[in-house]
């Protein structure tokens, strides 16, 4: 299979997947082995945090042996961020856009990764979308049990920490303090 | 000044901030140079866990290399916290108990300490009130101002790091993974 | 139900389960809420490395924030296994004792435990073995399906990880280095 | 306001302070948001410091997520004060120059950025001047108070740390050993 | 003495050890102050991995302040396994490559580097080899010395934690979990 | 060999080497498999402290798991060092004592004890003597030439940190942070 044909594969599995989530997606077609990316990537991301103003952000472990793509991708979600709230970046451009929290979502080999679980979410009432969405993964088919299992892991987890029981959880890192009104 | 003077000073000295914060207070008495615990403190403080049933709890830095008894009352109040849960510790116990979220607060040389800002927690609307019971120390005074600075630029920093402004801040760090709902 | 019971019914499950994995099982019988371990102790574990000369032991992890009774195992491990090496310990004792490689087991929740998986053992041979052992502990039920996870998942990443596929693996941190005459 | 314009006002406003400071000041005009350097900026700054020979570096954390040009900047020095001392590179240039030692500045966020205070510099015969030159900087006038709000803190820990008071304090992280005559 | 009479005379030594080795080489000729690879050496890189298929990987610390070229190589010696495993990258090149495990050799200074012995390798038999072979590096003739001690160190030290005497020991950190059939 | 005779033979040679540097030593016979410490002992390093008010403490490393009895002294060490300066503790004391800085000499494995050089000691002038007072101990002749190699290897490191050459180096990690009143 021609590189041509693996891209729109992947592509058309992403906005089928997408779709099932309600979710927009926009794709940047730079490559992955290996992820390189330059002043226009970034600008343009820039220009998304600034048009989005998120109210978080998703993103991969800052570190990852496995996967030299995802740290580029995670370094690039960041340092956009940071520039977005620059006064002095496009100061003509208006705007209301507030740097937003930012959460890792674990790697596939956690602990190799130096991914500390911070957050567990329980995605019970979501969790039959998801798994939909992901088994339209048709290449990453031998990661679907992997995945449930984790999920499931994941929930025990969460309810040992909170005594609150969850079934599927998914667990992130925060990459900044969290500014609170009340202790929980 | 004799020992028992002392420690009668300071006991009346945290009465009167406990009163002023609105808080019961109850001493163990054990000393603290050394703080040395015993079977009896850990059994007495995991009853008062499971008559109480925190919402949350507040203790020491896990590490202080100028202050030892603050890492052993760390771990009184953990261990204590743990075996308050267990089905098989005292099991005639009618209780409702169920383990809560640790969280601890800033030592006073934070990177030594390995401490990790995780929670900033705004406290404008309370900062007067702890600011007249931390006034009541008089053994502390040195630290009024050290404190109130620490309070300003933990504010600063929480609002940095939301984007809502806020003047007082406490920093926290959280031992456990927090279970959530929702991202935010 | 009575301490007496709730122990005599936990040793005749770990006495069952010992015997379907074809293992001696001594109890030290101290408690574990909270786990205290004296000189007494102590001393008999060395005694113990003195007369089996394991090829390797298998201990807790070193930080556990949920089960204060792990470290304190694997402490209690750790110090016997060096005063068994040394000569000035019962010198009349005849021995030809070496100090073993530690290998620590996974625990509930890796990542707040600062575990490190460094080894991952293919255990597809023993599965059923360690399976049917693993479900005499019946007040653990709830553990079952999670620990095959863990199992399934940890089987995943050692085929990662070496390229040899394996079902079932178990997790381990080294505490040494490892002694090699080739790499591998 | 134009990017020229601002570029115009920061350095002078950085000229106007290095004069209060008795400091020559050499600009590289690279950008910060972001801030991307070359080969050229490196074989600059090598030279730099072959001309200098500077009896101690000065730079940014190694870390810090809320301001991507300062790892950049950091690696930069740290690299081009390498470059210099091999015998190598330009081979002609005649020289003494010995690879100084590097410090850290405590950046905004400490605890994010793993930034460890390793020296605390008594800064009390200095501090006016200092505060002059930091006023000039209009742009971060938000940040005044706060920074004199961080060296009063850290002239307490200064003091606590060696027993002799001070009253402002800088701290550092030392990035490589300290060669010493004497234990002080 | 120019770079190129430099640069002939280094690649003339790594002939030469490498033949004493026995020892296959190969140069990239891409300089090292400073060391920077672009995406024809990766590339090229990723395809001798395909043809060779190596059983292991030797590479440089992940970390170095001293030798900013050593992190620089091992990334790329990392990334490049990683692609070489990747089947859309080439997709014709007909192959059975599997990524093998990666140790990293001991950097000069292992504790500024955060190098952590994982293997000591037991080079005895192979000693005067190596010791031939080093000795052909003029340039560092300051480092013979240096690194026979560390040999003779890293035996002892394999020495105690095996309890088989080495004289000349090797230190490796593995980057990746071994795989393994029985434990040892 | 009956243990009382060990013992006096062990404080026979320190009571030499100790003499040989010049040293005052005190012995606080507690054993050392395992070395437990109390009240007595802490109470009366406390009073040590105050009587010496010594400029610096050198004692073992945080972590050492070939040798238990190293952080437990390193532990002691410390805690009585800031009782000492409790006003509180035996008020009665006429003193003038400031808790002094704090230096880690190497342990034996350094990386497996999280042991960080931070400061390398030029001992070129007093290596005669210290190698003499290290000879007295017969029991650790294995360890002459080991740490011999170290001293040679720390003091390499030496050099390359500082640009000064020293031939003989110890290496220590700092506690605390060193108060300055000029970088260098």
């Amino acid at each position: 299979m021609r590189l041509d044909d693996v891209k729109a594969q992947r592509r058309a599995e992403a906005e089928e997947a997408a779709a099932i989530l309600g979710a927009e997606i926009e794709f940047f077609d730079v490559g992955d082995y290996p992820l390189r990316v330059g002043e226009a990537e970034l600008d343009r991301l820039v220009d998304v945090y600034r048009e989005l103003n998120p109210a978080f952000v998703l993103t991969h472990a800052l570190e990852d042996p496995y996967n030299f793509d995802h740290p580029v991708a995670a370094h690039l979600a960041q340092e956009a961020r940071v520039i977005a709230q620059a006064a002095g970046h496009k100061p003509d451009h208006e705007r209301r856009y507030s740097a937003p929290p930012v959460f890792l979502f674990e790697p596939h080999q956690p602990e190799q990764c130096n991914f500390k679980p911070q957050v567990i979410l329980n995605i019970d009432s979501v969790w039959a979308t998801k798994q939909r969405a992901f088994r339209v993964l048709a290449a990453q088919r031998h990661l679907w049990d992997y995945y449930e299992r984790v999920a499931l892991n994941r929930g025990v987890q969460g309810g040992r920490n909170s005594g609150t029981a969850m079934t599927y959880g998914e667990a992130y890192q925060r990459l900044f303090p969290m500014a609170a009104e009340v202790l929980s």
